[in-house]
């Protein structure tokens, strides 16, 4: 009832969301600099009588809407955009530098921008049909996992009403007018770090006088291999990548340093916990293994929790979707990651993060039928990484709508 | 002169020499168990005037003949065989067996007895053309490597005149009638090792349950390999085999250890504890690594010195074959290695230790030729080892004379 | 109402059924030696009026009640003991042996005859409550993986009626009273493989002369563990073991060859395929780094298929399961495996494979409680592994039952 | 007699060479670019009458003296310096740049020079003392192992008189005033390889999408450990370093391919084929054990010959050194390289190569005995190596002269 009074305005603002989200798509800004993003989100939010405030955290922002007694609904999105030089082709494709890098809204964050602020303006428009709190939160640099942080750090706790639930959504390569859900793990937590293991240069004809480093980080890369293969149960998921490894500047010459980079995916926190501790175990083994006199440098270089979406929220999430859109999708496990559990953890809120397709649906039909889903849909962070506006805006403006509803409806 | 009048006496005990080692290649005894060798021995010697002891860690011998003021010379040969089944079709070759084992005289200790014994008789017969003393002892067990201990603990260095120099040496697959020596390393130290590694075993599916010692014991395998590869200097010979490894009783079941067996071969002290060094620290290591709970043990199973002469004997003893023969050989460094000089070393004496050898001439030259020789000539150990009789007696007799003589001759 | 009335007889049964477990607890037989199991079970469903056929596959049993048109619903139980000794203490335990081996009923096979036989003679009882034809199979040796196709390759298909649905369960160390059921993958294949690598033996002071096999084996060892840590996706299970490995006498001798032995659990077709292609391509690539001159020799000694739930009948009896006990339990992906599914495919029919549990209440929860689950609970095929009989019984015949009037209610 | 008298000249021009060699030090060349040198080596042996020809081969020079019937024997010197920051802290200390290159001689080669135009010099002012031809030859580019190949592409051969030997000495940090030489090996075969391996890159969440090079070169680093520690006899002395290895950019992106570079030294032909082939032989397996689609790209990016000294002209001169010195040093094994070899070679003639010191003797003595030679004594290639000028020069001078001598004393 309270669902379909407010989507009911969805028609009246629909072109005017199309139209902001192209202009999102064509002005990206890079992670901590969305500040054309945060006051165009902010002006539209006081027009629809929020209550807006800017720059927590940088250029984060927060609008609320307090409409009665009631629970406390925060929905965030985030702004931030990527490094990538937009190979899309569409009339409104970004061109936008910064400094020498080619910036694209090549993760969807302005799908998320654009739906979350056509939520809010849905909300606001239909105050009469539901009761409580909503607050819409913008968040800066997900990419580089420390926009939640940020705002964080900046006292959000302080600023803005304790949510009783915190809502988030994504923009996937799935068909639009897609949307899964799931209870439990949901998106990979993310360690990045790097290793420096420390040998002893010389000649390349004295190895007895060397500790040799290239050896050293390649046995430790061999040797990584078996925390996956051998310490986890077949049933945990889990990554573990060596992205890029270096030594050494000629043929002849035995290093004194080789450095790895490497990267942890994990779904909870004890296996998280479990691979970093292999981590530093195998690599200061091998270093002792090696007779390294100097002990090696494990730095972390990037870190995401990962996102686990509590059962409750989550049943009352996938029940209204079930409701609203006909039936309920089980969203697959993903491997990315995201810093928004953060938010939530700060309040000691529960939360529910969703999925949602962009994808041409008939293109997806027959990449499917081929069987070349993986090769003909480019998805997130490809330079060719382009959303069908529609059904997409729709759905994820729908989407978060109907969720905040299942808190709010009178 | 001194040596041309004893070995003047050589043509006289020849026949009676080829018999003695035809019986000796019959019988032959494993170690400590030497009974029918050191009887025979002691009879022929105490025939020629010896005073010979009995029965010195078991079943050794020592012969003593003092002819007058001047140096004590000692002369060292082995007794014991193998157990190896015989395959040479000789007429005199060995069907002995030792409890279910074979026995056969497969690394030519026969040949060192009876050259020892045919020089201490040429000695005996031609006292007037010599003075000093000199000392045959014949020591058990040396492929154990516990013959030369068994003597020693058993009070040799007091029941013998402690020598200036000790002698010894060994046949080997060169062509009858040479003769190689070489001061410094000669005969590696060789050094077995127990390594059993502890995991924790648990069903085959359930690896997160286990410390799997499989991967524990092959991962030190890989990483031993750089020890030679990368601790040692390119010209510093070692050699580091994992002769045996063993875990598990089938594929589906994660083992709770695993056993690993290896051997070391190294030339000098210096590396040999280098190379035992890095095995304690890689095999500590890769348990590290593997979070064991449990450390490894380690066992050393088998230990044999290095052998490594003396320059001044060995530049002596040359020197006297460059008279005698014509021209000295320096011969190769041997992977090979003895207990031999633990006997010196009980003393302080010095000593040096060299080869000849027992291959027909002809068939070597033949193999030589067609470049088979590693594929074609038995070696010392393997069940069709068969020096020729002669000229190998000979030269062996006429070989520790003409040493023996370097110190010894009037 | 059909199951009601069907279940009513329980009462009247229990204590026989009690003491035809405890029989077949204290008589357990090896796999294809079930001649016992199978007379006994023979004789209880001739009484109940079934048409019995004995010897099908060696010692397999099959007995069918035509009971009016209807579908048709296979009902299976594995009937083989294990070679274990054991340790439960309990008043039946076994103390039989074959051979010389110990056999116990450790995997709970008795407890799936028992049930298996009890839901037969209920229905049986109440034929008036529903109609269509129910066939129960005892399957011989599954523990050996050649049961099921023992019974096929005698024929099974021609001499029972085609099945609509195939129906089995497993006793696991789930509290007893537990029902678990899931769609979709659900045990794993399991496949065991022996490779044998081939190098060339020499001393080991001579590694020149040898290619060497313990290295080999090591190298495939190490790289193995790419395969589930590069290979395979972090969502897709899979375990490769290597459960034992053989190579050598000594720690001296380079040895000739070296077997290892490893197992392979995966949860469909096609990651099977490709864990199983990635082993033949690393073991052969590995030789040939090795420079082997002669091929390894690869032999697959035990195979068992993926056990995947089909979704139709899997959410009928998980329906069927929710209505009579309240609630269903959606059991977690289990790492042993079946060849139970063998069957319905010989026929083309459908199946679902569910769990129960057999752990005293009172015992899981303390040790539930304690964090010591892992720990304290025995589970198939340890010695001590000792199934309640209550209420462990009583639900193995109420949920087969539930589930086969699913389809056969009247 | 001839030596005596040569070498009584030498008082007379020794302030001059220490000039000589003072101008050479401060005005060092890189390879190819040696045209001051040239020019100066050239100018100074025209003064003395030699027959001279600049440019062959770029900067190479050669000086022909026939002086009657005779042996013909050439002299061989390298002319180029290091891309080294000198910082002896010498008076004469090179300033020296190109482009943005540091030059410094600090392999010595300006000792070579001098002491070869030193000894043309004594030869040219001695022409009654001997007879014969003396050529000498003047080359570039040593360091980079091209400057050989450059004079003998350039037509050397039919350039100067084919020599019966060539005589070639290098500076080495030996106390000033020692001479060694050795027959057979003496410096290392060196070869440089670039092994570049293609993969698949995949995000680092994906490893089941991509071939991942860090672990195939991981693997080959560690598979190539086995060719020194397995497939080479203890006393086969080789070194195989891998330098460099180096792929990706990050932690997060497995990378398309990884790029590895490495050194051989080994000191016969049939040993470095082995190598070369084994290391082949390992980066195809483990590419292939990868399942890497591309074939891996194998460069050979430098290459010297093994220096093995002819055994005929080794011992001649060794003799005229021990006659000459007093005694003569059988230097060690060195696992430097050369690109000499290769002039003998294009002539077929016999060569032989020794080392002289340049290391303060007092220095020398000091820290051998204080067993810190190898911390203490600067070593060619390091910016402190400084050699003293005396007895170092003196020492070249006499060590070429006597051994030219060998051949050309009346």
């Amino acid at each position: 009832m309270s669902v379909h009074q407010v989507l009911t305005g969805l028609d009246a603002v629909r072109a005017d969301l199309e139209e902001f989200y192209r202009d999102l798509h064509r002005h990206p800004e890079l992670g901590l600099r969305e500040h054309r993003t945060a006051a165009k989100v902010a002006q539209a939010l006081r027009e629809d009588g929020y209550d807006v405030t800017e720059g927590i955290g940088g250029t984060g922002v927060t609008a609320v809407l307090a409409n009665g007694p009631g629970p406390v609904v925060m929905a965030r999105a985030d702004m931030d955009a990527l490094p990538v030089r937009e190979q899309t082709g569409l009339p409104y494709a970004s061109t936008v530098t910064d400094g020498d890098q080619p910036v694209m809204h090549a993760c969807g964050h302005d799908v998320h921008v654009t739906a979350l602020t056509g939520c809010a303006r849905l909300l606001a428009r239909a105050r009469e049909s539901w009761q409580g709190t909503f607050v819409a939160l913008f968040q800066p640099s997900e990419e580089n996992g420390d926009g939640a942080d940020a705002m964080i750090d900046d006292g959000l706790t302080g600023r803005v009403p304790a949510p009783d639930v915190v809502l988030a959504q994504h923009v996937l390569p799935y068909p639009a007018g897609y949307v899964g859900i799931r209870a439990g793990p949901f998106l990979s937590a993310a360690d990045s770090l790097e290793v420096t293991v420390h040998g002893r240069g010389a000649h390349g004809s004295k190895p007895e006088s060397a500790v040799d480093p290239v050896v050293m980080a390649a046995m430790i890369v061999v040797r990584l291999q078996t925390v996956v293969a051998r310490e986890l149960a077949a049933t945990t998921p889990a990554v573990l990548t060596v992205g890029s490894i270096h030594a050494g500047s000629g043929p002849n010459i035995i290093p004194d340093r080789a450095v790895i980079q490497l990267n942890v995916r994990t779904y909870d926190e004890a296996t998280r916990a479990h691979v970093l501790e292999a981590i530093d175990r195998i690599v200061r083994a091998e270093c002792a293994a090696s007779g390294a006199r100097q002990a090696p440098v494990i730095r972390r270089i990037a870190s995401f929790p990962p996102t686990v979406n509590d059962e409750e929220p989550t049943r009352r999430v996938a029940a209204a979707f079930a409701d609203h859109f006909g039936e309920t999708h089980t969203i697959d496990l993903q491997t990315a990651s995201e810093d928004m559990s953060l938010i939530p953890q700060a309040f000691g809120a529960p939360f529910t993060y969703w999925g949602f397709g962009g994808t041409d649906p008939a293109e997806y039909a027959e990449a499917d039928k081929r069987g070349t889903l993986a090769h003909d849909i480019p998805v997130n962070h490809n330079p060719r990484f382009a959303p069908v506006i529609q059904p997409t805006l729709d759905t994820g403006v729908t989407a978060m709508a109907v969720a905040a509803l299942a808190w709010l409806a009178a």
